[in-house]
């Protein structure tokens, strides 16, 4: 079913506040089955409002508004509301217990910008809002149903999980939730993926369509059905999708390649270090942003100089003069130094040319060695990637993660990673 | 000069892709005086777009179109403008030339896709994209001036300050440009930061706007002005600003405090180092961002558990058994540590309770004690930001960089960071 959003607010015309409540509202929705077709953004204007309102209303039938529900004037959604359907803002008993409860939870007796917020249309219906002070309006105009979230984000998040989605199913009780299972790949890019689902998975059924939302480092595969029914025949696809590109798929829902390293490590009970040059940290950074960390990693060492991958990790200046420190042997030394000092079962090290500055002929700019695995057993392998500073750094990190992944789960070949399609 | 922006592209609807663009052509235009009032989305629906330039054309002189340039069928801006305006698509001799040498570029012939981008109505004029293969498109309906844009980020950005702002200059010449001078600071809000204002600086003139634009960890104060007379009001106002929040202001424009303490670093020619335990590598990471960043950082160590603060950075074990990791003895050793081993002039040492695990009465989740200065003149201090884990790594990194920032610049007060308003 196709809906349409209204979004208000003068920070989103401006361009100070990037709208990601958007992106919320479309994917939180859309496995339950509504669409989002129309998307309108203005300004605290209350005319504009109304008359957008007002069209959209007969074009739809069901609204998403977001923002201004809050206490100040520029808040004008309710006011907006009142005109539409010409109704009065009347105090609506509820939505007063919940300032009131709001307020008393903080020790504060409620003042007049948050009884504001419990001025309605006469016909409006509250929708619980449990983290703000802010009630949602559920409200009908012409034939089709309105209803109004906080652009606060933490409070839309929770209202869209509870009362908005309660008062889209009852109104449309049609409406066919979407059965999504996410994947998310490291090392292939959503048009290879496709060609490959195309070239190797002749027989797909249309009724599990699959969809794609790239990110960095990670690619997120959906796999949707609308019935029940169809689970066995989703469940068949992603064995299949397995056999083909299973060494690509790192983990599932929310998983970052540091959750599925960590408990990796965990479960074999192994300590990681960490031998970091063109990465800087960033490595260290990922795996620490996990909680629980600690359990698998003691000690991470940025040798960004030559002079601290001698002093620091023991790697010989001999190496270093002979190969340079973008090199096999400085590689592999880091990493060994980085065991021996930590005590660690295994190791990542790295050591490229993030740029812009110090490329040469030999090795140009986006050139980088990495080193992993165990004391007894480090691989070694040479990448490529002039993608510039920032992108070379966040996908050298990922990289790394994803070959100790590979090395944890004893896949011993080095793949493909972000393999080109052929050009036309 | 309100303008509309109507944004295409099935991506958009289904929120894969949060749109950053909408932001960056209202920031881009603002300060040339076009200032966006209405913002549409819709998806690739040839009606609805068409519907929708019909209806913005009654409401606004220029609207800017963005997306739906490209090769592929379901890119339908073109065909849109010749329902809209009833032109028939011809090949535009430009846009051929263009194609042509574009695809010369790469060494390949144009094929039917890269053709069709030279198709565009009978009365449009190109407009120029210096970097990708579709050109842009100006035409007139009604009495107002349609502009359309591809969606590729650094495609519009560069048809931002080039094509398209040379269309608006030059179809409404009376737009009167905003010159704005842009602040960065660290360790103030929004919110405390216009009290300041509106205590301290009580004469301000309403010729020089303030504006502001909330990001973490930095905060953008804008100081905008129409008119070139008003520059000397506006250094005026911005001196005045620095008399009383001088401290907090880090750089301007587009600094980082990255940027900013390693040009300290090496004007005073002073090398960095690093021990960090909480923050796991960010502060690092940080620094490394940074082209540049060797000539003042060689080494860093995440010293992530006690045994490798002590093995690793020479922590005396009674120290930690003592005091516990997190705190002020632990932390200067931390930093001499660090110092000793990497020979460095200036250090920064953090240890803390980064959560949601390890809080202690004493010492509770988001507590951290950092250490920052040189060999004979280390200070420290403890602060408190129980944020979560993502943001108290966030904060604190960002923290120490400005500690490290003030104490380069010979500020040696710790300023009273995110002071909060007084609450009603």
């Amino acid at each position: 079913m196709k809906i349409a959003l209204l979004l208000t607010g003068n920070e989103l015309m401006t361009g100070d506040t990037v709208d990601s409540n958007s992106a919320m509202i479309a994917q939180s929705l859309a496995v339950q089955g509504f669409d989002v077709a129309h998307k309108v953004t203005v300004g605290d204007d209350l005319n504009l409002i109304v008359a957008e309102l007002d069209k959209l209303s007969t074009m739809y039938s069901a609204i998403i508004v977001n923002g201004g529900l809050g206490p100040t004037v520029d808040d004008l959604t309710a006011q907006a509301l009142s005109m539409l359907t010409a109704q009065p803002l009347v105090e609506h008993a509820n939505a007063l217990a919940h300032v009131n409860e709001w307020c008393g939870r903080r020790g504060v007796a409620a003042n007049a910008a948050n009884l504001k917020q419990t001025m309605l249309p006469a016909k409006a219906s509250v929708l619980a809002n449990p983290i703000g002070s802010a009630v949602g309006i559920a409200l009908h105009h012409r034939n089709c149903l309105l209803l109004c979230t906080p652009g606060v984000p933490p409070e839309l998040a929770a209202m869209l999980e509870g009362s908005v989605l309660e008062a889209l199913k009852q109104g449309f009780p049609d409406a066919t939730a979407r059965l999504v299972r996410r994947l998310k790949l490291f090392g292939m890019g959503e048009s290879a993926l496709q060609q490959i689902i195309a070239d190797q998975c002749p027989n797909w059924p249309s009724e599990v369509v699959v969809g794609f939302r790239a990110g960095m480092p990670l690619l997120e595969l959906k796999l949707e059905i609308e019935d029940e029914a169809h689970l066995a025949l989703r469940d068949q696809c992603e064995k299949e999708l397995r056999q083909v590109v299973g060494g690509f798929i790192v983990g599932e829902n929310d998983d970052t390649l540091s959750d599925i390293v960590i408990g990796l490590l965990q479960r074999q009970q192994q300590q990681l270090t960490l031998a970091e040059s063109c990465t800087g940290g960033m490595i260290a950074s990922n795996i620490t942003a996990v909680s629980g960390a600690s359990s698998v990693f003691g000690a991470g060492f940025v040798s960004y100089s030559n002079a601290i991958k001698e002093s620091v990790l023991g790697v010989d200046a001999a190496l270093i003069n002979q190969h340079g420190a973008v090199s096999e042997p400085v590689v592999r030394a880091m990493a060994e130094g980085a065991l021996q000092r930590s005590s660690a079962d295994c190791a990542i090290a790295v050591s490229g040319v993030a740029g812009p500055e110090g490329g040469t002929d030999d090795k140009p700019v986006g050139t980088v060695w990495i080193a992993w695995g165990g004391v007894d057993n480090l691989n070694t392998h040479c990448f490529h990637y002039p993608v510039g500073r920032a992108m070379f750094q966040t996908i050298v990190s990922a990289l790394a993660l994803d070959l100790l992944r590979r090395y944890l789960l004893g896949f011993n070949e080095v793949p493909n990673y972000f393999q080109r399609k052929r050009s036309k």
